[in-house]
């Protein structure tokens, strides 16, 4: 892990930015670090330069909480080489979606499962390489999307101790399958009016979970509009369960 | 009105047992009234002498919040006279639940529909001589079952000006009808494995609100089973909202 640069945020965040086996990442810290803070891992859908105002947003809101918050590229996304097969399946999901059509299972699984065949064991390498550092503990959190990856990571990850995931994506049948594995404590956001989100599939793959403890938190508006309060609302949940 | 018993409770709150038009009622109160406070109506099941250490606990607790906090009796419940129409229809909705029956709308509309037209004015009364008294003024808040007096009273009274409501009793047809008309801001707690409750007719209910604001809190475990974080997000979400 190479930091490639260093900035103080105006409220004493610590914004590190760095490079682990050629991955992009960020890491944001405490100003003062006392004893080592958990880590939360925070989940997005690829594009850390554009989702960066909103990944920001939410690390500096979980710094506040005393929580060390990370986040590295996803393959195909940013900089880092597009898979071609991904791109053609991507391009036939939005065609489906443009066209009004059912998206096939055979598209989301050719979009999707090698997308979190490749990022998991990245997250794993970054919690290695970030779990090293001075001033990071544990536990960790994951908290996002894509829903896919957290599902995987929570099941194959045993120092994931609980995750806040957003429903919202497609989740390929196998993955859906795999969320029963799933026995961490669960905080999942729902926007109601999701776009792109199929909410009885939503509720499905929450039903689906086998944590015995698992909240559905569903909220009005569309796929960007989760409430302030919703995001508190998780926030809390991370505290009770990572500090 | 007319208080009948009052006590202080060890955590100073004051509890005071009232009479209203033959209504038995309780009122919990902060132990010191500086500003006026805001009220939360508790709403249950019926049988305030069975209900008594749960809407106690939950009253001590919105009491620590800063809120007033009264019930009264619901018709046909503890020493308030039965109605022999809903006994009737009570035992048939149990009759078809032992069997496990489906439970024709036509029982729900014979149980619940008296129920909610006389009690939803008793409400009414209540609210008329509560924020008459010193140290109550508002706005109010409406919180627990059953909800389909929630949701009339939601619609049809002004002063609400937030529900959280419990998922999980039968609703008529008509008061789901209604429920597109209530638009203060709602909390919606959902326990998802509910005996008695069927899930697929309570998230279409929480679809039919007409609320801007509402938020549907889904946890596990039965009917009573509600765990305490999930108290505590509906308490943050009055507090929210009525301070």
């Amino acid at each position: 892990m190479q930091f490639t640069s260093e900035q103080r945020l105006d409220d004493g965040v610590l914004e590190r930015e760095f490079t682990l086996g050629g991955i992009p990442g960020i890491l944001w810290t405490p100003e003062s670090e006392s004893a080592p803070a958990p880590l939360i891992l925070l989940g997005h859908p690829g594009g850390l330069r554009t989702m960066y105002p909103r990944l920001a947003a939410r690390a500096r809101h979980s710094v506040a909480e005393g929580f060390a918050t990370a986040t590295i590229e996803l393959p195909g996304s940013g900089d880092r080489p597009r898979s071609a097969a991904a791109e053609q399946a991507r391009a036939e999901l939005r065609r489906a979606l443009e066209a009004g059509e059912p998206v096939g299972e055979e598209i989301v699984d050719r979009l999707v499962l090698p997308l979190v065949e490749k990022a998991v064991p990245e997250w794993q390498a970054a919690l290695d390489a970030l779990l090293s550092l001075p001033g990071i503990g544990g536990p960790v959190g994951f908290s996002g999307g894509v829903i896919s990856i957290g599902i995987r990571l929570a099941v194959v990850e045993p120092r994931i101790a609980a995750a806040v995931l957003f429903a919202g994506s497609f989740v390929p049948r196998a993955l859906f399958e795999e969320a029963r594995q799933v026995t961490v404590p669960l905080h999942v956001l729902l926007q109601w009016d999701d776009e792109g989100n199929d909410r009885q599939a939503a509720l499905d793959l929450f039903d689906a979970f086998g944590s015995k403890e698992k909240t559905l938190n569903a909220n009005m508006g569309g796929h960007t509009g989760v409430p302030q309060f919703a995001g508190d609302a998780a926030a809390q949940f991370l505290t009770r369960h990572l500090k």
